[in-house]
């Protein structure tokens, strides 16, 4: 498996942007006086699906050849890529079955029922989910879709940097959360070969702090926790994204649970609009860093905007 | 006093547009397809100060002779106005006084601090609030801004109806909740105005029922109990919003608690957005009433975000 490049992120712009939303970009002023920075937030958030993961499924599944997407779509989530995937298959009028654990929250498996895919209950554990899928794609020849180490996923998710940077000029930072990477890879590529000048930097939570100690060690290393409350970014990387991050991004930041928290209230409270954890943490990252972040123009993507509002964090 | 017209609403149009932003306005394919009609959400949530009432204070405050402000700019309210004014007097360089009640929840007196108003504390009843006021304006020869029984804050919460029928053409109604009145007078004047056609309706609790009752009885009728969860509503016509109300309103629908938190929580996790329990309210007289707005083009007015997320009502 290859990388994408440019070209396979705009290619992939022009298939799906007829089903996409071309999302907004907000600014805070309160923000920006807070930061010293000038900070554009790509809204993925608003979205299908209520995050960035739509793109990567919508991609993926309309370059599988008809026959093949006949005989099925398959995954294996609970969070944005299980809807996004039953959503992209839908739309494409093909069947999608989605592999969950038997005790994903209950909100979860009725949305991706909303979006008429099956959900197949496994145990609780990564070796099950592979393995209810695996039975699957045995007997129905359902293709998988995996959530981040697929070309043309990345390609997908590649694409709001690209609307970002086509709609905002001369920025100095793009940043974005890290869980298995797909996201920042696609990101960091498409405005890497956009202007090499700018500077692609990764946000994680010390509690799930794999990429940057994998691009330490130089190798993949696992998430050794699973507590973070940024629940979209509890995953490792994949040989794919790992590859792309090393070749793109330019650092990876860290950034402590009270922070997340504290920053994603702040974007509830002052631009009153709905993100998920993960979005906070290159928030965070700037807010924990200000004067490396001084006078730059960032852009910053929001992925999701999925949260559960009986458990909120605070 | 005299109700503001169509020319004096364009008026403080083109008074407060450098000041304001032009909030946008977003649509939802699920409440489409749930309600049958197609809705246009003005977001005054992603307005200064959060709210719509900053439209209002701007315009009133705007108004003044330079003498008048320079002698301080005074209002009691607990809610959306006091930041209003406190931010609008900052802007013209006068020095606002917000009288509240000593049992005013902590994080809005900070909020009005923050914007560099006074906070004169009182006795937590209505009498309480104008004697303090009226110390005040006595001593100083400060200027009264009425949250709503005012001509000039009643054209300045009627810009956002024309900031919307600007962008959205041919609206078959128009709704906006019921509180003191200052909102529902000006969208109404402004719409009425431009399309005599349009149906403006008015949405209040079941709980603040008093513009309902008021239209019904033909004098102002009382809030009789101040427990709805939709905490910006619990107010009484003025005489000039009344008078608006009777002259422009077609319907005011009044709506259960229960369905006012359901559809605030709805658009919080369909539309990604905070909105106050007020700014459900219209929504609620749609959801309840679907038959009688199927097939309409309805603009909606989101009349703020400010709510306690240490408090939500679910």
């Amino acid at each position: 498996m290859n990388l994408p490049d440019l070209k396979s992120i705009r290619e992939a712009y022009k298939r799906i942007a007829p089903f996409i939303h071309r999302t907004p970009v907000l600014t805070s002023s309160y923000l920006n006086r807070e930061t010293g920075a000038e900070i554009f937030f790509k809204c993925e958030n608003f979205q299908k699906v209520g995050a960035f993961k739509f793109r990567g499924a919508c991609n993926a599944i309309m370059q599988l050849d008809r026959a093949s997407g006949e005989k099925g779509i398959i995954t294996h989530s609970s969070g944005n890529h299980a809807q996004a995937v039953a959503l992209a298959a839908k739309m494409n009028g093909y069947k999608a079955t989605i592999v969950m654990p038997h005790n994903a929250p209950k909100v979860k498996v009725n949305a991706v029922k909303g979006y008429g895919a099956s959900v197949v209950f496994c145990k609780p554990t990564i070796e099950a989910r592979q393995e209810s899928a695996d039975e699957i794609i045995h007997a129905t020849g359902a293709t998988f879709i995996h959530p981040y180490n697929h070309p043309h996923v990345i390609a997908g998710q590649g694409t709001s940097a690209l609307e970002l940077l086509d709609e905002v000029s001369g920025l100095d930072v793009l940043m974005a959360p890290v869980g298995g990477g797909g996201l920042i890879s696609g990101s960091a590529i498409a405005s890497k070969s956009l202007n090499p000048e700018i500077s692609v930097i990764g946000g994680e939570p010390e509690l799930a702090d794999d990429a940057y100690r994998s691009l330490q060690s130089g190798k993949i290393e696992p998430v050794l926790r699973t507590d973070t409350v940024a629940d979209g970014l509890r995953t490792s990387l994949g040989e794919l994204t790992f590859k792309a991050i090393r070749n793109y991004v330019d650092q990876i930041i860290t950034v402590p649970e009270e922070s997340i928290i504290r920053d994603m209230r702040t974007v509830w409270e002052r631009m009153k609009i709905i993100i998920e954890p993960s979005c906070a943490v290159p928030l965070s990252v700037i807010m924990d860093n200000k004067e490396m972040f001084k006078g730059k123009r960032i852009g910053l993507i929001i992925t999701g905007g999925n949260v559960d509002l009986n458990h909120l964090p605070w």
